[in-house]
């Protein structure tokens, strides 16, 4: 019989590969009986024999999305402070840092546009000029605002402008993050040398630094983090640059996308790698083993009890999970999670600490992308709110249930003449079935 | 460096583990040089030092949700064609079985609900009376309602009654499935004795039989699935049962909530067991390494390849993911997905065949328990489409994304209080860093 099988030959796999004596009597004990999982969980991952998913679960670092630090719902709220001139398309603020708290003060640096006309889209990037964009972050400069709260804003002006050519960024800068060390700010941005969606989304990232984050900023004008060599996963672009500081050094954790992207664009993967430097502006050496997480689009990292924890977001096949890494490289999934922060910015006080036990996120910046009602499209920034912190235990974030309203599933975007299609599947088949 | 130390120690394994000598030189060639993830991701996993990350990346059957026959978005329609009052919470139909096609009709059975007021709720069970509802499924009968489409039903009536005492279900039956077998027809459902809440949701899974679709059905009035002993994960209920025909034999797999749920309702975890028979009316034996399943509340399974595919959803560690198991036992995640269908009965056309290789799904029917505009909320019955099938190429199911609108990120339930208390955290840290 095949299920007494499977338990006789966990001992044989168990003397085979040299267990104690002791071992092989508890193997051959628990063969000799039926050992039903039991009701009450138990801490640990039992000595019974198991089916895979049972024994997955242990391997989480909790069995339930209610007991884990690293699963939340998220919350979102409507910043105050920002103009985005009605909505018509010609000003986007998107993916903002982390907000830094300095002197009762909350910072963020992000992606501005205010342009004459909306962008054409990156399908028709030859029709950019100098005024008219391509993308929502071509022709952008870099902008900051402050809070006392986290919800109300109030723009201060440009951080760091487009350089004179033939610096990095002429075309735009885009997409910062922050790093605070040794009292100095450092900002790491996308640098674009042509509109976007011309030859892909090409850009490596550099970096401006300050004495304080009110500025004035001086950019260094020279790729800190940059593309692979030809053939590499990572030959066209570097995205998204996060640094945390970790174990001493700066760890920056970068997106990029592959797999012929400027080829077959249906084709595209999206991984994340890292890259580790002694001090802020380099040089940056690549983790030899990247991509070190395989999945998400705009996703954020952060320092979590003694290694790095990401979440993952909207792209790849482990898209939506929380991530974590004992030693910020080897990520595997630890919890699932439902309508993510896009392009978050997490609020992380200890992201900049070279702490030994991070402590989590309660709140962040982010973007959505779809504002108004119709194309084009602009994109503001707003708050979340959850619980991925050893410090908050707020049950209804952790609540594995997000109830939406029916109306949304019957209305949300995209899919209207796939389901035509599916729908007129099913009433053909039974029409061929009366006959 | 710690980096070459990895690579090294990958031939060190590979001469412990006695690998041949092509295995052994074949390790020191790729110490020897750095190997760079490929631009171009290769079919296979590709014989060089990879991150955890990209390893499992090819574990799973496809490398992005944009070609993994698991991985689909859910598109949600009303149907026409059901009564419900008004909404007022006195009708409710649920848990819609597959739908399955006889002679050019789509047939479904379901939970139906007509009570002279809306349920009091399982926190208030001893309120209930013979005409007074616990819960939404207490007081309820099996009806079956037919459609050319899928779209528009017409109520045929009720399929199975509650039966009179002492037979099981003389309080409630509920959440029926069907199961087609040697041109018999088997509902399977729940068979509650007293109002559901009272001592949690304890119920057995009974059966009634009919030559027809149309009945007349034939009440085995006895428990074909019956909870485990007393300290087993399943020693309270049985829920959920969901038969194919697979390998000759009938695979019934059903949920459990265990862990001292009636003790402690914050405690509870959810999983899945199998139970397998010769003949439809048992006995059912059940899978010694039960649950196969660790997460998923209202989940359903199908025959997919040559295996057994489930649609995993809400509760657990890996909610909302799409799992496979080769021998229908031995479950792994294969895709992660969002807003799936609760309680979804999948229009499977060979779920009876005993099929080799399973074709997927399309779509189905399932249920959303939260309409109306405040509680008492009832629940509906409405067509999902999809496509997890390997028959269909619907590119608009396999976008990884899905854009909601704003206006839902901010207003979805449930989440008010908990971010207030986020908001006012901000709030104070920013005026301490102040002083």
């Amino acid at each position: 019989m095949k299920f007494k099988l499977i338990t006789y030959s966990l001992s044989l796999v168990c003397l085979l590969a040299g267990c104690g004596v002791n071992d092989a009597k508890q193997a051959s004990k628990q063969a000799s009986q039926t050992q039903t999982f039991p009701h009450t969980v138990p801490k640990n991952k039992p000595d019974i024999p198991l089916s895979p998913a049972m024994s997955r679960m242990f391997d989480y670092s909790a069995t339930r999305p209610q007991n884990s630090e690293l699963f939340s719902q998220f919350k979102y709220t409507k910043l105050e402070g920002f103009d985005y001139n009605g909505g018509d398309g010609t000003i986007t603020r998107r993916d903002p840092s982390r907000p830094i708290l300095v002197d009762g003060k909350y910072y963020i640096w992000y992606t501005k546009r205010h342009t004459e006309v909306p962008p054409v889209g990156s399908k028709r990037a030859e029709l950019a000029t100098d005024t008219i964009p391509s993308t929502d972050w071509d022709l952008a400069e870099l902008w900051y605002a402050t809070s006392s709260d986290g919800l109300t804003w109030k723009e201060q002006g440009v951080a760091v402008p487009r350089p004179p050519k033939p610096n990095p960024g002429h075309r735009s800068v885009a997409t910062p993050d922050i790093l605070v060390w040794e009292g100095k700010y450092y900002l790491y941005y996308q640098a674009f040398n042509e509109p976007s969606g011309l030859k892909g989304d090409h850009s490596t990232v550099v970096a401006s630094w300050a004495d304080s984050p009110e500025g004035p900023w001086t950019a260094v004008n020279r790729a800190v983090v940059t593309p692979g060599k030809k053939g590499d996963w990572d030959q066209n672009l570097i995205h998204d640059p996060m640094p945390i500081v970790y174990k001493g050094k700066v760890y920056m954790y970068f997106k990029s996308t592959y797999n012929k992207w400027s080829d077959n664009r249906s084709n595209y993967h999206v991984a994340h790698g890292l890259a580790i430097a002694d001090s802020p502006l380099g040089e940056f050496k690549k983790y030899p083993l990247n991509p070190v997480v395989n999945s998400g689009h705009e996703t954020f990292y952060f320092p979590f009890k003694e290694g790095v924890a990401g979440v993952i977001i909207r792209d790849g096949i482990e898209r939506n999970t929380v991530q974590y890494a004992e030693d910020g490289m080897n990520f595997h999934v630890d919890a699932n999670i439902s309508m993510p922060p896009v392009a978050g910015g997490a609020h992380t006080p200890d992201a900049f600490t070279n702490t030994e036990y991070g402590r989590g996120v309660t709140w962040g910046i982010s973007h959505f992308i779809n504002f108004g009602e119709k194309r084009p499209f602009h994109t503001e920034l707003l708050r979340f709110d959850c619980d991925l912190s050893l410090d908050v235990h707020e049950p209804l974030f952790k609540s594995p249930n997000i109830w939406l309203k029916p109306d949304i599933y019957f209305e949300h975007m995209g899919l209207g003449n796939a389901k035509k299609t599916m729908v007129e599947r099913s009433r053909q088949a039974a029409k061929q079935s009366e006959q």
